[in-house]
């Protein structure tokens, strides 16, 4: 591709080693959309005759047709998608086929490529996010009013609805959907036609072209086009906080499902058994979740490590973009789904919930209780250490406590505080907004399903972006 | 403060690793913000009397007002700023203040005291960043014109503009405040009133209280609410990518200084000498711009590291979200206006970037001067390659190779091609969007300034509510 | 201290952000022990008379008398320690101080007060990690015989015992130590004399310097000497590794902690209450400890980012590499013996891991048992899954099974079978190197102990070279 | 495997996520070497009698012969090189190969392959390292004599030879060597025998199964034996610092290829073009080398994040490993011989070095010619560095300014300051240990072949161990 300069042909190893045609065949349907759009564009700027435009727009379309299979459209022998995708033009169209490189450069197409790619399959990552918090809000409805132990520093604290615990895994998964739309818009700017570098020196129509190709509007100088990789940190961040997410729902789940706990059970169909210890059940699939938040962090340090201190628009360093931002989308693409199945799979035993939330985890609440005789909520929280210090000493539980002793620590207890260890009393008294009353976290379900519809997996506008771009793709193919 | 439980006092050496006071009394201001708000919102809800509230509200006052300097507030006795403004507190009202603690901990309090913080502090970051950008966007101005070679590979490519290479490192700076920006939002939920972990007991109207504060809604689940991280990280991510961007700007700039390029010369005031050697000029303040992006990527992946696995809402592991924040911040913050001052005052030497274009650098101007005579892009370039590699064998500058050697190559040549090897007609050809062409720099420059007008430092939204909050907060200590 | 060179003072701000003094004064008697070598290297090199190296170690030892409190010696118009020390000797001797400067630079300097300081402060850690060796290896001792069930995957597995359980969390900081040893090793080559880069001019010998200062010998390259940073990624490296170590130590004692499990029971010295909930005992120390692995990979990372791709033998950039290693380091000075506390104050109790050792726990002995009689282990893992499914699907333990139930799944089961279900049996089986039995622990605790002999925290070798450096100093202070 | 306790099949998506054949495949080799010892272990132990030992020997060896194509061996349904094997087995002999499994778990089988994996490959991985070494070496000999300036904050600094300069870039390779070292040390503790976590129950002589192995020895308690991932851990590390080093040589040989610096040429057979700019010779290989220091970075962080807060002795997370650790070993392994080769066909431009050595690089010298005349190093120091201002505000070289000029700022100059100017003279002076005079380079190309004598990519008692292994495998596949 760059052969008369050169007297020497490349060193095999060296060319095996800077060959990215192992990992940027997956961006082949972007590279054929975005070279049907140059050829348009070259046109509309005078640069190819109407003619040639269509010849090369029809050659692009027959190459697009093998892409079910890009694997088989590129040998050993190419270096990169851009190399394939014109050798197989050439062998189609001849000379010509040269003609639609005028103008552009390998390092404005792979930018263009890649941000496609990422503006393609963010929906169904997103989608994937979704399924997991559908199986969590439909646990928390299903599972609204078990109660259960809230813990704080692995101790249980206070008394929960298990409806409400769902949700708070069904939260952070939102405010990850905000951030990879942030990372779409991020990578919605369109650097072809910034060329090698400098920009593209015949008159094309660059706002149109993003358009039609599905960006937002074109990137606004030619050397930060290039140069730009800001919406694969982003997306790396994105899917590492991802990943942070999920590895503490999954330490949750893991520990609910040890026999100590016994909250959860897992699923035969999402657990594995030992080799060697016949009873074993084990939570492969939670543990898995956990530790996969590892090659998530590290995909995103790496590409910081990468990028930084690169000197000029671009450095061939930048190849380095696409194997960990390919590795983290098949990585959450593939462990979504099956969590949300795993979720939705888990045993309850509300029971053993139930029997955990021991009178001690009302503390607090007898607390209130004095403070609504008028103690100041330190010396109440000062009583109740007391109360629970003697109750230990006597090994007894907090509940237990005769009145007298009570009155011992408190003149201002009186029978009526019996009632206060009920925990269903102590999950009532939380109604306001984000507590865990009934009521609260029925209004919560409420808002998710709310949150979710205002956030669509595939807005409108995006799809409408996207089926305008396919159309185009389609008419510039067919159109003179 | 929870010690009536416990029969022994903590050890000195786990009391001292515990303690918190020493890094995070920088939320003095806004745990005294939050606790006027709550102490009002208690109040409402029918906790405290007016008076009580009053006096609490009178109290935070007294105490606010030694805010200027927080060390001097806390001694080494106290656990951390909650514990401190409830011991002044106490000080000065006595019992009445152990009111102020119902319905609230110090899971929420600190949570809601770091978002307050980063929202206070965001606005002079997001200045300090603009301050670097009009520091380039001046300089894109006065050096508009001036040629140079642009750079890919490190390997002179073609010529630009020294007004568009400093503009290519504007645009990445805007991304970083739209990211900033989205910190905001990430920051602005309000987990007052999740309590330890289950939510608020008292009718608290979070709402209001949420907008009193200048947050922009309550959080919708009380687990979550204490968990949430997310903002921290988001965060250190944006600040690791204003690092990244600094990086990428030191080295260029660092590379541009050295004899052997001599575009730019570090000023005095910017630059250290050496102990040894008297000739030496270095460019520190860009190398520590350069290096002090390695502690940027260590707190964002630290804070990701602490985060992974964390099994309840509130695990005390989270102690260590605020040292990162707070180092990342001031890193910053100092960092960037000095670096505007470099920029502002570095020497440039227009002649050494006017020869460092050598006539090489038109090559892909005269493949393209081929194009226009109907040779296909590919062919014409490979001619190209020809021509360079037939001058560099003869020790001649490509523009050197006469007409009759250029035919032998191809023969559309004519004599006009010798124009094409004037850097000016390659620079006035890119005239598209982000294009280095002087008019479409003068465009970008005039979009640059439209982008930083469009995103303000200081938003009136934020501002008005920041004004709103701290006028409520006067009114909160004043008003019955 | 580069002055006649520049026309203009640095800018204030540039200066403040460029002074390291504010965390390099740590370094002081690293600065003053080398510069006692340094002055004398130089008279033997015949470029100080006896009578000038003399005066200026004399110098040098009256300033080392207020090391005591290095914060003292310094101001803030100091740059680093170097220009503090040369200040304080130029202030006592007058020009002559200059003379001490002759053919060394604050290149070498620093990197030879970092190593010597490394040097100096690692054994103190290695006692750390000692300490809290010797608490486990007295746990061990003493909990030796108390069963309780291994884990996988978070689910009881088999039976082992205590003492086994504690050594295992021993090996591990066993390693580090030898890392640790590893680290000091990669530190003892002294880059004194490497000059600015060049190397120095005079005939300096350094193998005998080196020696002096107690180092293995002098480095080998004098750019390499200025450049190397490995030294510091390996101890953040080491140091991060311990941090994960702790991190599954102090998740263990967290999840063993909770009520759930309630195998150990905080002290009330190591652990902290709620200021909402009267009855919690948070096991705080051992969550800090979790958490701040966060820190300690961060700044790992951060150094690694730092690091990648500095072009020349010394960059300022550089600096960045002293605060990871001191925050590093002071914050596993700081943890690890308050982990030893808090390990050895725990309460453990025996009766709840006694229980916890359920029958099915035994299941593969019950498998071992058919294997004695000739089954193969696959199919009795085979016929004890489905012996436990059978026992899940009565609600009954694997154990009460009767012998019919069981000779329905294997005939070869006879009435023996029963006393396989004994844990203390189990136990006993597994006396091979590295088992459970308790003899094999006996003999573990052995090693142990034969392994803190053989790498004792202060080696020897090591004492007498510090101690040798030491002496040497004195002399070099005294003598002629 | 584990399949009668369970009464599901599992869930498709679930089973593929958690299917490990598709990597640990490369295992395959170790997994038979260690079958085969445990078959001949547990022979000895009593377990097999010598004829199915033999049997399962001669099985496994069967399987072995197609070894040479892994892929072969398994199919999809396989969960892991574990299962491969073992169906591979049972299709051989039956109910027989049920007995291999007596003892052993996957848990220790993992760990045990992974170590002999690591410990095979080390070998190739360190050779490929020499490989570069060599190329170094062999180039700091031929350019020995190359006079160059020396860099520091990528200004020149002093002249300096090229040898020296290439061996800087040695002596970091040297360090990343002994760090290999150890890493093997570290993985060859033989976990075998620890069973699933309690160690095995059967009289095995782990000492000297160990030994057959190739292990220096069993590791000393089970449950460590099977938690232990550290040696993974070394080895990341030590290729991120091997990745850092090879950061560092690239820029440098990038910038020095630059068209400014102008000292190095890339050979066409590691350079790329451009598909623009038939101009451009790019530095790809060493860009490359420069951007995967990313990835390698990236790789450690991610197993430290997995790692980190892992309760139990066995979770599933540390699947995690091999992933990394795969692709670090392949990248450097494919990356090492490419740079070596790159290294040894670049053009090396004396002549442009030459120039570049500036008679201001002389300034230290000039200092120290005061030096000598007794002028403290201070002084001196400052006279030159008004000399240098001098210069340049005529803009003249240092050298050309007059005696009297010279004397105008001291008056210890006299007529020979002239030859100090002489670079050669420069380099001479510094003769001392690790300084850049021919004779001390020299010296030091002798301590480098010194150091790779004494560290030899397969050292003795490695080659001996590791064909005793491979002997006592041949033995064990045949003997009775």
């Amino acid at each position: 591709m760059w052969g008369s300069r050169f007297a020497e042909p490349m060193d095999p190893a060296a060319r095996r080693m800077s060959a990215s045609i192992g990992f940027d065949f997956r961006l082949a349907e972007q590279e054929i959309r975005a070279s049907v759009g140059w050829a348009w564009a070259l046109q509309h700027a005078g640069v190819l005759t109407q003619e040639e435009s269509e010849q090369i727009r029809a050659g692009l379309a027959l190459i697009g047709r093998d892409l079910a299979q890009p694997k088989k459209l590129w040998t050993e022998a190419d270096e990169d998608i851009h190399t394939t995708v014109e050798r197989l033009l050439t062998e189609s169209l001849g000379p010509l086929a040269g003609k639609l490189h005028t103008g552009r450069s390998r390092n404005d197409q792979v930018a263009t490529d890649l941000r496609l790619w990422l503006m393609d399959n963010l929906p169904a990552l997103d989608e994937a996010v979704v399924g997991l918090q559908q199986a969590l809000l439909d646990r928390s409805q299903s599972d609204l009013e078990i109660l259960m132990p809230g813990y704080t520093h692995t101790q249980a604290a206070q008394p929960i609805l298990l409806g409400h615990w769902w949700l708070s895994h069904f939260w952070p998964l939102q405010r990850d959907r905000v951030r990879l739309r942030a990372v779409r818009q991020s990578a919605a700017q369109m650097p072809l036609g910034s060329s090698a570098l400098a920009g593209v020196p015949y008159p094309v129509d660059r706002e149109l072209l993003a358009k039609e190709l599905g960006f937002d509007g074109p990137n606004l100088n030619s050397l930060d086009g290039i140069a730009d990789r800001d919406f694969v940190a982003e997306f790396l961040f994105a899917a590492a906080l991802i990943g942070s997410h999920l590895s503490r729902l999954a330490e949750a789940v893991i520990l609910f499902s040890s026999r100590e706990f016994g909250f959860f059970e897992q699923a035969d169909a999402y657990a594995t058994g030992s080799s060697v210890m016949p009873q074993k059940k084990n939570p492969d699939v939670f543990e898995l979740a956990r530790g996969k938040s590892g090659p998530l962090v590290g995909a995103l340090t790496g590409l910081l490590t990468t990028l930084k201190g690169l000197p000029s628009a671009y450095d061939r360093d930048l190849q380095e973009d696409k194997l960990p931002l390919f590795r983290a989308y098949d990585l959450l693409a593939e462990l979504l789904p099956v969590l949300a199945g795993a979720v939705r799979a888990l045993t309850v035993h509300p029971e053993r919930m139930r029997a955990a939330v021991e009178p001690e985890l009302m503390a607090t609440d007898v607390a209130d209780y004095l403070v609504a005789k008028g103690v100041p909520f330190r010396q109440a929280h000062d009583v109740l250490g007391r109360a629970v210090h003697l109750a230990q000493s006597q090994n007894t539980p907090l509940s237990e406590l005769s009145l007298d002793e009570l009155r011992g620590l408190h003149p201002a207890f009186e029978p009526d505080v019996a009632q206060i260890f009920d925990p269903r009393h102590s999950v009532a008294r939380r109604t306001a907004i984000g507590g865990t009353a009934p009521e609260a976290v029925v209004a919560q379900i409420a808002a998710a399903r709310r949150a979710l519809a205002e956030l669509p997996p595939r807005p409108e506008a995006v799809a409408a972006q996207l089926a305008e771009a396919q159309r185009a793709l389609g008419e510039r193919l067919s159109e003179p």
